[in-house]
């Protein structure tokens, strides 16, 4: 079977690592702290980041890039704001001619870039493969069925990806449309915030219904400025992903959403809360584009205005739902 | 203000005109049962198909077509396969120039048609318009915020149905693809029978995210095969509805697939059971549909297999993972 590499041992590149294993590749997955690389060789689990599932013999931790050897595919699943910085380390090793496989998606702050066009820029040379889907790692690690798309303008690549880590409970469905499959793991956490302010306030299931539905509409919308094709983010990595992270209360984003639905004040939660969650950040970056760019995004406005905005919850809920009638659109 | 007439007094027919009845118009009410007519006239309830929801002065109940005199719209919410009939009673007094607007979504049993086709059948002349979306009865009659579809070749009478109804706890979007419009609401039910299998079988959040996403492009490819535009059905009337009615665990059709999923038996299920889920018999058309004229639906085809085909869940369950590895396309 092949050898894969992961760089990125938080819970789901260490998921991907165990599934790739299972798969019967060999897999050498890099840790940036020691304790994990040691928790992960020693104890066969990584306690710090997936706690309760045992690791297969077949994965083998390190802590330096250059120990990776020549992988057939590596899968970069470092936090998105820190894939720029990985990736510049990570390059100076790696073979220019080793697929790399973008696992973690988002908009990088400092420069509004999805991270499809950082490893771009970082990597230029290294063929792109974007792996995006509805994925709860601790589900994916176990076993459970998890479907994603993986995407790539090499169709054989993709194939071949597909075929190594491929299985019945981990399977993967091919597409052209690199940008496409990393624009809803890039925007969902802001619409899983605003799923959640509905949650938090009582406004039903229709109005949950109402609200995801209207928030693919966004994220297609915001997709086809980036190039995307709306039929990638009708699938497992726009809506798919969307669906998930809308439906996880105890998720960092939609507790947040939550909070502010209850009444709670947005400096009050920010205070008394350890972790942020992705989505505040990403809510700032996503408002400003579609500003600039007049993509009509109302409910990333509507989370915009109660984060960053300082305007009331029921002013924000009213101003949603008074809007003129108008035609159905998506694409 | 305007006048409503609504023909069918169940859970969703009373929200309609609770409805209607806020938005300021005039309600006149057709229920079939006498004791329906005088709930609501006598203790503004009804207390048989929505109890707890009081019933606005400016709607009066009645037990006879001939007395809905001639309204602005005329709300056709009788259950799905009886449509055809009531809508010959109703055409015997209604003036063909009222547009209809059918609430009642689904494929006629006997026939395989369309409810819209139905209508279009029985009362030919009357212009159609479509209503659909996410909307549990109870939440829409609270004044709890719903988003629907209204969808008519006939724009003008859209928009002026949108007007006459929308208020900001009832947001019509407009569209003019009837058949559209229709289609989640007549297939949703068969995918919510699989959501269920995945929850009792405890199949995970990634497994439910993944298989509402690929009911959701099997209900785009039947869609189309019935002239219907994507785009409508990844909106509010198909993909919404679908969202609601996969998160809804208490509904006929998902705890039928929940009391599958769980690993009893289909004939043991139907003999404790008072009320039959519609997905039941949904599946049975929907998979003749599909073999006939060759559409692609595994999904759908896993629950006719379950329901009907006397295979065993691990076996279904396994065909439907082990499907070769294919490309993600939705269209």
């Amino acid at each position: 079977m092949g050898k894969i590499a992961v760089v990125g041992a938080g819970a789901w590149g260490t998921a991907l690592a165990i599934t790739a294993a299972r798969a019967g590749n060999e897999v050498t997955i890099r840790a940036r702290e020691p304790e994990v690389v040691a928790s992960i060789n020693e104890q066969r689990e990584n306690s710090l980041f997936l706690p309760g599932v045992e690791i297969p013999s077949n994965i083998k931790a390190v802590a330096d890039f250059a120990e990776l050897d020549t992988p057939d595919f590596l899968l970069m699943v470092a936090p998105a704001q820190f894939v720029r910085l990985v990736a510049a380390d990570l390059s100076k090793t790696l073979k220019e001619s080793v697929p790399v496989v973008l696992c973690s998606k988002g908009i990088e702050q400092s420069s509004g870039k999805l991270i499809s066009d950082v490893m771009a820029e970082v990597m230029p040379k290294n063929p792109l493969v974007v792996l995006s889907g509805p994925s709860f790692a601790l589900e994916a690690a176990r076993g459970l069925p998890t479907a994603v798309t993986i995407a790539s303008k090499y169709q054989k690549l993709a194939q071949s990806l597909a075929e190594a880590i491929g299985q019945p409970t981990f399977r993967p469905y091919l597409s052209r449309d690199v940008v496409g499959a990393e624009i809803g793991g890039a925007v969902k956490n802001v619409f899983a915030i605003a799923c959640g302010v509905v949650a938090g306030k009582q406004l039903g299931e229709n109005a949950r219904a109402a609200l995801i539905t209207r928030s693919l509409a966004e994220m297609v919308r915001f997709g086809e400025s980036r190039g995307a094709d709306p039929e990638t983010m009708v699938g497992l990595s726009g809506l798919g992903d969307l669906i998930l992270t809308c439906s996880s209360p105890q998720s960092r984003n939609m507790s947040l959403g939550m909070a502010l639905g209850e009444g709670k004040d947005i400096a009050e939660i920010m205070k008394n809360r350890k972790t942020v969650a992705e989505g505040y950040y990403t809510s700032e970056i996503l408002y400003r584009i579609a500003t600039e760019e007049k993509i009509d995004m109302p409910v990333a406005k509507a989370v915009y205005d109660l984060l960053h905005g300082d305007k009331k919850l029921d002013d924000v809920i009213s101003e949603l739902l008074s809007r003129p009638i108008s035609k159905e659109e998506m694409f």
